[in-house]
């Protein structure tokens, strides 16, 4: 295995306190609390390696996902050194960048997305550690 | 982090040479040679913790994926020590599993999937290294 790690891979569920049952036997680990997080519009919840997400409105993009696609899976995170340096090389590739500059994240992380138009159908998250 | 660890994520593509100069700088990773599967009627490539897998036929289950949901995540995979025991215990647990007993999948490892209908629409691949 080469390259950057997998930080997490998140799921997009109507609720997070009824889908504990379902992925802690799976990824058996044990569910975090749940965090709020206004600013994207969703609360998170880590069960080991998978983030269950959940809209906190009806206008949250992830409710639309969730209308539009079922729960499932909703992205790929990566986890990288240098977030900034990382952006940055991906626009001059010529990569869509949801978020030109780092934001924060879930669990103090600084986060980004790639929007998925330029990487083929995937959501991906890149996360530096730390904030 | 607690639980079985990540092993890779699965995306599905129309064509994996096609896909390669996408992943490659997102993922910071090389692309490996491409591993033919005839028995789930895909061909793969791992470009680091990115499965890129492809349709060989028109008939393949990967195929009506494409073409119901377009390119994007097709699964998520865990690595676990014993998945005969795994599988064991889920079963016992009434998840609702495609393989009940292990088979050989990419890199000579051992693997299974559970029904998404059984994890909230998530397709999940067990994987014991190794085989």
């Amino acid at each position: 295995m080469n390259g950057f790690p997998l930080d997490h891979v998140g799921v997009a569920v109507a609720s997070i306190r009824d889908s504990v049952a379902t992925f802690e036997p799976i990824t058996g680990a044990t569910c975090s609390s749940i965090e709020e997080l206004p600013e994207h519009d969703v609360n998170v919840a880590f069960v080991g390696s998978i983030e269950l997400i959940e809209p906190r409105s009806s206008a949250s993009p992830l409710a639309r996902f969730l209308s539009r696609r079922g729960p499932g899976i909703h992205h790929v995170a990566y986890r990288v050194p240098d977030l900034r340096a990382t952006l940055k090389d991906l626009n001059t590739r010529g990569f869509h960048l949801i978020d030109e500059e780092p934001r924060p994240g879930a669990r103090g992380h600084l986060v980004a997305f790639i929007h998925p138009k330029s990487t083929g159908g995937t959501l991906i998250e890149l996360v530096q550690h730390g904030g």
